[in-house]
Order: structure tokens, then sequence, then C-alpha cells
């Protein structure tokens, strides 16, 4: 069996990714260790990697490549076991390369230009709260990446188009489909779920970093594979076949928020940790890759919300805290105030359960803005309106309302619902873990955090790109992916806590 | 004044800046940040970047823009006042890409080898203090280098060619003409120096990074511009024009050590921050860089010892020691404590004063291997034998003797020397700064740090690359380098510690 055509599309691949991950290496260091000053110097570096990898993405020798890595691939034996494989790989190439090719450079170019006057121009809107300087850069953003879609696609719809690289065969008419049944009971919840008082406390840097450390370790963190740091927004990123590393940040005033966000970017690092290594889907290929922003996300979401927001987990991990002197009388009281639902303008400092209703916002505003001639100046007026009608509450000024997100200002459309059908995903995925392994609170009591891993990595993890989102959680739960699952566990969990 | 194919030789000098640049972060991240498994990955990377500067730095196309750059300053107004840097950035442009053009790719290639084989090698020695394990791929190496030398230049010897690099204009006959006093000296001033012996103590990390932090602001760093953090090696590198790291470590039992060593590091950033940076002299251009290492390690080793190791340095800082509870009654004690002169096997923590010994032995020994037919099986005999003559002490084995240091294992042959010279023209330097600014112990007492750098700034650094070290040093004390300020300051300081 020849792989000759194979390999060299391999060795091609290989030195894309080490570029790649040299570009994910000097994003790491620019948001844990780089001075101030360098960031201009870091901004040409990161433009110059950037350009090769797009030439590389985009070359016709790259195209050559696949093309006769694909004859090569007709003539295998129908025996090889990892055939099925790749061919998928290939089909990714394919569409991935076809994508680039079918965009006019000049588009190209125009798009970063307005990627970065969006990003920079929303900065100063947000902190002037003046949606007005960055709505004309907001408004040819809109009408590039219209064109973008445009020219890519000729069956899907535009907003779905422009959607496909975080979740690939995304459909308006599904995402609506699973969303609308959340729109209809997270506010009932909501109600029912009888607000509390969130507590004024605070815990040292020291004392943070102490807990994060602490539970890495429970959760079986390995030094010599994974990396941690602080940076002025949480991430996970790999570096590396063998490299990864995860961030958290210390926010004055809300103790919990590092300790939050390490088991969340702990979840991502995981799943990254687990993807499948053999020849054929490692690293470079796209086998070795995460399949979907949302299965991402479910996989984040569920140690953040039902590994560390568990009762289980506080009974046996408030020692710790209680040591740091916490002013709570014991675990239950620290698992309540960790579950406070309430009503908020900010869509990250969300709880898992009003966390839904600032996506569903989001994803109407957005489809309306690329399909349905929403015109941008009215925006403000829109968002304000839905927060008020399904949250109850009216942003006081565009920085708390339309302004707070960074995704819109580098025209990325199509990345929001993720999020959410990531807590979907999540809660569909783990009630067959459970099924499987038994009650998550038994399996935290036990600290049984390898078994939870082991499970996820033969279920979830190892698939890579080799199913999407869909297929892979329909391979795992049996059924298609639906909010079912996602509002039984807050139903359950409302009902546990009051 | 045209200036097109001036600004083509620019862009193309710029672009292989911030590959090197990136080749900076990679590396500075692998000493920092990365955990274990990532090396073979990071090893790809760096091969990668290597590979492809490599290429640039001896391209047709880049020796092409020399010569045409090199044409449009012939048509140049003499009034340009930049005329002559330019003409200097050009005769440094083509004795780089000269010396590597001369080169036989296949020795290149084969270098490459030798060098990792050495390292790998040399490794596994020191580990089980065997040189018969490094001995062959050591023979491999000078052999090799000597070859190196030979197709480079036919007027000056193998060793003087190798030095070049490290130190331009560099010839056998000025550096023993500058050492030889010093073995003279160096053992009479060891003998009158009274050795002490220094405390068994030591400070728990956090007390250490407290004073290293202490150090830095008290010096004036920027955490703008200045990043500072732990690596197995100190080390002080540029990643940007704007953007200075350095390292420092916490070795047990050494409680000192982390200080010294961010003093040392601090005075190699302060030198690359105050390089030249107008259009014709930024990072990018021969100008905008730093001379020659010998330079360099003046002025680290300038804030290590001149600073940091003086009284009244202990007057003024004391009182942060004692603040992490040192077992020490006064600052003179404190200060005698780190001014002991006592000789041992280990060139990286010798004394200021020992430390030409070891440099010495060093340097007799590469040019005997490189030029004398020194045969490599007899090194372990003859530095023992040296160590014995000139310090009086005899390693117990190849570990603490001839395998100890890194760089002759990758066939760094004519850096040693460096390291001595650096101790003298600090020495030389200082005095011309004492003379214009007044005693030191006066300007330490001051805190006058900042007057101390813009001096330096002024009289040294703003040179970069316009004038070699004999230059610089002339035109700064208006005498050639010579090892007397060396010897009057070791005096004058023994005089003072007995």
């Amino acid at each position: 069996m020849k792989e000759i055509n194979w390999n060299k599309l391999g060795n091609y691949l290989k030195e894309t990714q080490l570029l790649g991950s040299i570009q994910n290496t000097l994003y790491w260091d620019q948001n844990t260790m780089m001075p101030k000053e360098g960031a201009s110097w870091r901004a040409e570096q990161l433009t110059y990697i950037a350009k090769k990898l797009h030439a590389r993405n985009t070359s016709e020798e790259f195209s050559n490549l696949i093309d006769s890595a694909n004859e090569e691939l007709q003539t295998h034996n129908a025996n090889d076991t990892k055939l099925n494989d790749k061919k998928r790989n290939i089909q990714l190439l394919y569409q991935e390369i076809d994508r680039q090719r079918k965009l006019d450079p000049k588009l190209v170019e125009l798009l970063a230009k307005a990627k970065s006057e969006g990003y920079q121009n929303w900065q100063q809107a947000k902190l002037e709260s003046n949606y007005q300087i960055f709505l004309p850069f907001f408004k040819n953003l809109i009408k590039l990446r219209i064109e973008e879609a445009r020219q890519i696609s000729d069956n899907l719809s535009p907003w779905e188009t422009l959607a496909q690289p975080y979740e690939p065969e995304i459909s308006k008419e599904w995402v609506f489909r699973i969303f609308n049944p959340l729109k209809e009971v997270i506010p009932f919840l909501l109600e029912k779920s009888n607000e509390k008082k969130s507590k004024n406390w605070d815990l040292n840097k020291e004392s943070q970093n102490l807990l994060c450390n602490k539970l890495l370790d429970e959760f079986g963190r390995n030094c010599d594979l994974v990396t941690s740091a602080e940076s002025p927004h949480p991430f996970s990123i790999t570096l590396g076949p063998r490299d990864y590393r995860i961030t958290t940040r210390i926010v004055k005033g809300e103790p919990l928020s590092s300790f939050l966000a390490t088991a969340h970017e702990w979840g991502h690092s995981i799943y990254e940790q687990n993807l499948p290594s053999r020849s054929h889907q490692w690293f470079a290929w796209p086998l070795g890759q995460a399949t979907s922003m949302a299965v991402h996300e479910s996989q984040s979401l569920f140690w953040e919300n039902r590994i560390v927001k568990s009762k289980s987990f506080a009974k046996g991990f408030f020692r710790y805290f209680l040591e740091q002197n916490v002013p709570f009388k014991d675990h239950l009281e620290f698992w309540r105030s960790i579950n406070v639902f309430k009503a908020g303008f900010n869509r990250v400092e969300a709880d898992e359960l009003t966390y839904g209703l600032h996506i569903l916002i989001r994803t109407e505003l957005e489809i309306g803005l690329i399909e349905d001639g929403l015109d941008p100046r009215d925006l403000p007026f829109e968002w304000n309106k839905r927060y008020q009608d399904l949250l109850g509450i009216k942003p006081q000024n565009d920085r708390e309302g339309c302004l707070q997100d960074v995704h819109w200002s580098e025209g990325a459309f199509g990345y929001f619902p993720s999020y959410l059908i990531g807590h979907i995903i999540s809660a569909q995925i783990t009630s067959k873990l459970e099924e499987e392994l038994g009650p998550l609170d038994y399996l935290i009591e036990k600290k049984y955090y390898q078994r939870i891993i082991e499970w996820l990595k033969e279920n979830v993890h190892q698939y890579g790109r080799s199913l999407n989102a869909m297929q892979l959680v329909k391979k795992v739960t049996e059924v298609d992916i639906n909010p079912d699952f996602f509002i039984n566990y807050l139903n359950k969990k409302i009902d546990d806590l009051i």
C-alpha cells in the first residue's frame, strides 16, 4: 500500500502545525508574560505568522498535495482499518481549502482591516459607552461578512455559512428548535429559584492560587504536561502534542472567579489532551482536532458547573476553603452561595440558569443583522428591549448592554450559540455518564475523577473531528441533541436549592 | 537622496528580526513556562525557525539587497550625517554573510549534527562523570570547527576565526597581553585576601523573590518594559524593541544566588534597553545590536560586582535583608559574607577574584586544542594540572573538572575569554565613570542609579556596533583596554576587606 503522497501531505500539515503552534506560543506569552510595551512588536510577529499560515492554507501546493493523497487513497485496500478515517481527513481538508479559496483575495484583505478597525473602535466605544463610535465600523464589518458568506456558499444561509467554522453543519432551524424550549422554561425557573442575596467577601491572591492548585491536583493535573498561569481573560491553549496551558484570573471582589475559571479551562484542556493521537489522527491532521466549539464548551462547562458547583464537591472541598478563612458556617451555605441564580446584564458573569437567555438574545440579534435586515443603528434599542422582556432588567448604558462582548467587534457571527449548545450537550452527555458510571454526586464524593476522565476520553474526546457535534452526541447518548436533559438538570438543581 | 534599495534591505532585515525574536520568544517560554513534556515539539519548532533564519541570512536575495543598498549609498551626499553609520551597517552585513557563504553547506550540516550530539553526550558524560563518553564526539567537533575556520579565513588563526562572532577583531596576542598580568597577580592577591569561612544560611523562595523585586525597583525597572521570571539558568533576552526579559533562579543553600543573578541580568538588559534606536540603528540593523560578548559581560558584571557587592550598597539595602531575618548582626558582616574570596572548582560560583583564573585555564586549553595539537584525550590531565598550579586545588573528578561547562560541548570555542575581558572592561569603564560622576560608593549611597544608567547609555550603550570593544573602551577612557584598572580595583577591595 503506497503512502507516498499521503506522507507528503502529512509533512506539509506538520509544518503548518509547527507554525500554528508557534502562533499559539506567541499568543500565550502575550497574555501571561509580555510586558505592556511589547504589544506592537508582538502584533507584527503575529501578523507575520498569520500571513505565512494563510499562504500555506490556501496554496496551490497544498491543494495539489490533497489531490494526490486523495488519488492515492482510491487505490487503497478496503481492508485498511484506517481508510474511513483517512477519507474523513481528506474531506475536511477539502472543506477548509475550498472555503478559503472561494474568497476574493481583495475581500480577505478588506476583512482583515475591518476586523482590526472594528476591534479598536469597539474598545473605544465601550470605554466611552458610546455605540455611535463603533457603528460605522460595525456596519462595514456586517457588509463584508455578508459578502464573504455569499462568496463561500450557495446552499446555506449567510448566517449559517458564517457559523460553520465554529459549529460544523449547524442550521438556523435546528438552533431554534433546541433553543426555543429554553426561552419558555428559563424565565419560569428563574422565578421559582427564589433569588438569594449573594454575600460580600473576598480572598487574597495567594489563597486563590493555592485553592486553584489544590483543585488541579485533585483533578489529576500532570505538571509535566500542563502549565497554569494568570492572564487578563482565562483561556486554555495547546502549544504542542504534549504541551498544554491554562490560565485563570484574579478578580477583586469575586473570590471564586479564579477557581471556577480554573475548572472551566481544565475542562477545555482535558478535551484537547485526550484527542486521538495515532498517526493519521494526531495533532497535525484534522481528525486530531476538537470537533466544534459547542463540544469544547460542553467539556469546560461540565467541570465548572457539574463538578465544582455540585453539592458533593462542596462537601469534600469545603475544608480547603475553610483553611483560607471563608465566611461560611458549613459546606451547604458555601454551596448555596456559589449557586445563586439571578438575572444580570453581564453574560460572562451569568449563572448557568440565566446564561441561556443572554445567548438567545445574541443569537436572534445576529441573525437579524446578517439576514433579516435589522438595522445596526437599532441594535441598542433591540438589545435593551429583549433584556427587559426576557430577564426583566434594562441595561443603563451600551457598555453594559450591546457593547459588552468582543465577538461582533471582530465580525465573529455564529459563535454565540455554541455556548448554550455546550450547556445542552454537557447535560445530555452527563446523563449518559451517570447511567454508566453512577450518579455524579457519588463519583465526586469518592473523588473518582480519573474514572470520569477515562469515560469522557473513551466516549467523547477520542473521536476528534471524525464525528461532528450532532453525530457525536447521538453516538454517546443514542438520542439527538435536545434541551430536555438540560431542562431536567436545571429543574432538579433548583428543587435541590430551595 | 534615494533610499529605495536601502529601505528594501531594511524591510528584509526587519522580517529576519521578526523571525529571530520569535525564536527568542520560544526560547524564553521553554525556560520559564513550558512543561517538561513539551520539549520535543519545542525542539522541532526551534529547528524549523533556525532553518528559515539560516536560509534568510545566506540567501542570494539578501546578498543582492546588500549589494544594491551599498551601490545606492555611493551616490549619497557626503553631508548625510548618517552616512558613516550606514556604511558601517553595510560593512557588518557583508562580514556576516561572507562568513556564512564561505562555508560548504555539507560542513554546516555536519556541524549542526556534531553540536547536537556533542551536547547530548556531554550531558550524559557529566552525569556519569565519565569523560570517555564525550571524547569521540568532542574530537569530531574540534575537527569540524577547525575545518570551518579554514574555510572562513586565511588571515586569522583558527582559534581567532572562531572567536570573532563573540569578540570581533580579537587576536591571541592581544588576549594574552591583557590576561598574563592577571595570571601573575591573582594568586598573590588570593593569598593576601585572607580566606574567610562563609556562613551556612538560607532564605525561602518568597523572601528571595521579594528581595529581587525590591532590587529591581530600586534600580528603576519599568514593569511595562521588563518582565522577570525564574528559569533553570539565569539569562537576559530581548524579544522586541520594547520587550525585555530577565530571569533568575533559586538555588537551595545559596541564599544570594538569585539576588546576584538578578543584578547581573539587569546589567545585560539595561545595555540592550539603551542600544541606539534611530532608523538606521534600530533593532533590525547591526548598529542596533550589542557590540561584543565582553562588553555585554562588562555591563552585567558592573551591576553584580561593582554595585551590589559594594559596601555602600550593603549599607543601604541591608535593612531589607534584615526584614527577612538574615543571620548577620550588621551590614558590614553581611558585606563581608558576600565578598569571600576562595579558590574553588566551579567557574560559575567563583568570586570576582578567582574567576579570572578559571578563564585563563580554559583560554589556554582551547587554543591548545584548536591550534597547538593538544590531544583531547589529555584534556582531563591538563585541566587538573592547571587547577593545581594556579588555584592550588585539584578536581576530584571530571564532572567538577573539564566537564563542568556547556560551551565546548556545542563547539563554542573563543567564548570564554569574553567573561574575563568583561571584568577588565568593567573596571576600566567604571574608573572613568567615577572620574566624571564621583565615587561609586557615593553614587550608590545616594541611590543615583538613574545617573549611572544615563552615563552608561551616553558613553557605552548608545554606540551599538558602531565601535568594537577595543574602540569603545578607548573612546570612553582614552586608553587602550588593559588590566591595570581591574588589578587596582581588586587590590583596593582586598585592602578594604582585610
